[in-house]
């Protein structure tokens, strides 16, 4: 079968031919029709520091997908052939005393499918049963794929009540994007979106941001104290991973307000706790995955229902063989979200 | 009627002869018998950097105190002449946003006695009567006089479930050890001091702490992975305000965990919040303050039933002549709390 | 001064002159200019078991209003002659364990204007300034004189989760009308009305329910397994106080739900607890009052930001004289919600 | 092997010889070695009306109990052979949407092990890996025998914050008694015992409570006024399933306080849910089963800690061939906690 496939411990990834894998008696068998590229895919492409500490070649990519069950093991009861799915692409073990609290995804023994084992940049990929996710009839093909990172941004922004709230976005890649959406269907009175790039600033508009913000020209934390009755928004979602974008979020969080890390950054940080963590009183919540599977059942179901739009973050579409042009798409910034194609 | 007086801006302070207050109509009068001295009171001592740019002399010190009233104002309808009473020494507007929604300990109008307004360290003190506490009989004068700072580690301890969980408190000054027996008595299966003063796990070992740990001389964070079988402490809270505290309370915190942080770091601290908050999906509460008055009514439940004895904690009792004595013992490591008299 | 009395006891009601009403240091006079005529009002017109055992003629009526102060008492800060508001009609003592936690809405001594002492159908009502909230430009007249049943609906729907959620609401009188706006707004993905009226329906798809039900017609309970793969409504509002309606609330309620209570029944109500709440592990939560003071402020946001027009369920719009005509068109059901002026 | 079989459909149970279970890929075989006797055997024995509507004999009962894993399955990795084990008795699906959101409790799908299918009555029982729960070696075979009430207990005491509350007891069979000395050990500063049986209300003494109140000799509501300012209990566990019992529950509770509904009433019960519920803006809870499988670690927590003994509940131990006398001492009135034997 055709795979995304990086072949040894070295730059870059190339399309090749590797057998289809087997699945256990719990476990699933996908034929993917769709499958988003995420960031953690180009740094993976480039051999950085991080995936040559981590990722044992030859891998094949991509945890960003969608597809039909084309085959299940002895012991599956929930999902059946021709099953229209996406799924989570954290695989946990499910018997850690975090995976019995309803915490699996901060389970230590996780498994990250297209890092850890085999990825969904495939024509199949093999899931555990218990990860799969059916998908709605009134939700695409391509939104279905996007259900990995859509979910990042609904963990993030449902963390704690955004209803009549004040919502401000640090940083619009595709997660922050998505974020937007969900704050505006979510309730929020006002979102503010922050983001140095003007295209992405557009598309935060296109999400439904009430504001945009460049932080490069003007003060951020006055703009924000001036609409707020100088109080600071209410919950702010960290989406740039940058040290600036994380010092930013904690100035612009009211006091006793919400700020949620989702954006890596790189090394450590330097933060004034006292000033802006401690005598704020804040709350911040570190972001990593979804919920299983809360997030899972309350994505779908803002998409079923409607409520939210994802189309405008889909900037580029690409049959798999040119997933090249989509890297360099995202390198460039010309993407926000490349999906590829399998069909 | 006597004070302790930070006369004009230099280091230093003395007992001086002052006028009593007048009281609002809103207003309360105490005649003070215990106060306690605070860290922060040995920073206006010094003249530090902060003290130079927030007190304004003349200033009586004070903020940690019990006493009784002798006086009410016209319109006050709680509190009368002879009640026996502490109070919250954070006065707040009342009418922001903040206050509004049970979030007075972040009000930004927020005045503190004995660092905005004449405070505790004198025969009298004026409060307003919202911020009276009446004690009931079975605490003692010198426990009553502690209720802001044991407010303190309160509100640190009870932020979220501790009953059954692994409890580690990074630093033991009186804070800390008085959030030890708070832990203990709320059902922690075990809680853990980490503090290098040999004196102090003394201290937090006659609080109740299971395991007092040394940073100085072995692995904090290995120790405390063996006894939670690998997993981590599921509440941490952090009140040395050492950077040092600040970066092992996150690294010993379990995925998914709790760290509040109390101890105030002097600028900025470096934290890896992608290893230590974001992977590990941390929930971080920064702690100013007590709850008002949610804080002062579990504080006061828990000593009249006997739950927690705070005594040990008490190292030094002197007359208010004597205070120099008294923060000569803080400043030497002799003292955890000192109480003054004012009999 | 004009004001809607209660002379005696006795039913009946009259529009009567009294004399404007003196203000305490920490109250606010204000001039009313639109009132909104309640429920409550009714049963105080009919004097029926419930007022005569409550009520103490005479009485000025009316606790849904809003209009301009005119003049402050001489402790007052936060608000100032000229500025438009509404007020929480709940007068509590302030320094209870109640009030002092962030539970004021169940404070034992709360007194309600209108009910307990002189309310607002009249040309001034004297009000703690405590209890003023001020009104945004962008929210008319007509809509700030109905924050008190608003803020009932807002209490309900909001304290948990909706967003996402399928949000039954029992019983469309004016509080169910606005809860289902409230729901919509709020991200809800399904809102269920059920209503046996068929005007109260109409207004209910105004306000955004996607499906209406009519309880005379056919199975409600089976409908809502229909539309919910069998689990239920996630969160039920009971807003008829009909026995018949609190049991259907706790039926429609999925494993694990929600169901608020907010509908008044009279007398006991037979549930079979077993069944209904206890096997299904159902949360339930019975609604008084608005938090004081985060349904204002939410509510206040909700409108200012556009989420909610509360428009469709005015249905009349009278001036103070004719009041006895909103009364009646209320008992024939003809009015969802009637709004007297007073200009 | 042994087992105590339902034979027929008819009163009576029988100590029968019968075949071992076979396991599935996913199950475990366990050695039983303890068992528990609950009030549901009871109805069972006796055929009631629920069990003549449930259970399809032959069926061997008991839901209770521990023993040592014997054989595992072969895709198991969380348990082995020789482990010393007890197991959560309700069996869910794992893949409803109840499952997948930390809900399992309620899962529509339960089937619950010597009710719906063969259970722990017997040398040997079938349980799936998921259910499994290691045994620490600090606590006794007897005392993990009973973590299925036990947890019931945990579930309902610890369903919202005791420490420093007044917490009641309605209801003091085993598992009142397991929840007195559970808010005893979470910290409740007051924990009060109500319960008509003289010899129960001793052993909630011995479990821990403050004050133990007979409803048949005096008025329990004013009591708990007298004893708490008049606000009434914080937290109230409803644990005796009687239509008094509930009312009381209810009108014991403070305003905006905690009613947990364990007991489990025959048919409907009268409620005045506009006094009792709803003016007093209640949090109601149905507790059903244990929550999966937070509820398990938290229990071992506490009883390896040694934060509880419920040693005073088992008043008798038997073994499996004498349980007659344990059903006939618990139908008298004599036991609290009946343990049978295996070994």
């Amino acid at each position: 079968m055709r795979a995304i496939l990086k072949p040894d411990a070295a730059p870059g990834l190339s399309l090749a031919d590797v057998p289809r894998p087997d699945i256990g008696p719990n476990e699933v068998l996908i034929r993917v029709r769709r499958a988003g590229i995420c960031g953690t895919d180009l740094h993976i492409f480039h051999w950085d520091e991080w995936s040559r500490g981590r990722i044992q070649p030859p891998l094949v990519l991509g945890h960003e997908f969608m597809g039909e069950v084309t085959e299940v093991g002895g012991l599956v009861e929930n999902v059946g052939a021709g099953d229209r799915v996406s799924a989570e692409g954290h695989l946990v073990c499910g018997h850690c005393e975090l995976c019995r609290t309803g915490n699996s995804h901060v389970c230590p023994e996780t498994q990250i499918i297209g890092v850890d084992r085999d990825g969904a940049f495939a024509d199949f990929v093999a899931i555990p049963a218990t990860n799969i996710i059916p998908i709605p009839g009134s939700i695409s093909d391509d939104h279905a794929a996007l259900f990995d990172p859509l979910g990042n941004a609904f963990h993030t922004v449902l963390h704690s009540e955004v209803a009549g709230r004040v919502v401000a976005i640090v940083g619009c890649g595709p997660i922050g994007l998505f974020a937007v959406g969900i704050a505006r269907a979510a309730g929020a009175a006002t979102v503010i979106a922050i983001e140095p790039h003007e295209d992405r600033r557009e598309l935060a508009a296109r999400m439904g941001a009430h504001l945009c913000l460049d932080p490069g020209s003007g003060d951020v934390e006055t703009a924000i104290a001036d609409l707020t009755r100088g109080y600071g928004a209410d919950v702010v979602c960290e989406m740039s991973g940058h040290p600036d974008g994380v010092r930013t979020a904690f100035r612009i969080c009211r006091n006793g307000g919400h700020v949620r890390l989702l954006g890596l950054p790189k090394g450590s940080v330097e933060v004034d706790l006292a000033r802006d963590v401690i005598f704020k009183g804040l709350h911040v919540y570190g972001v990593i995955g979804r919920r299983m599977y809360d997030t899972w059942i309350e994505m779908r179901n803002f998409l079923a229902a409607g409520l939210l739009d994802i189309e405008p973050v889909i900037t580029h579409r690409l049959p798999i063989e040119r997933f090249e042009e989509g890297i360099a798409a995202m390198e460039e910034g010309e993407a926000a979200k490349v999906v590829l194609s399998l069909d």
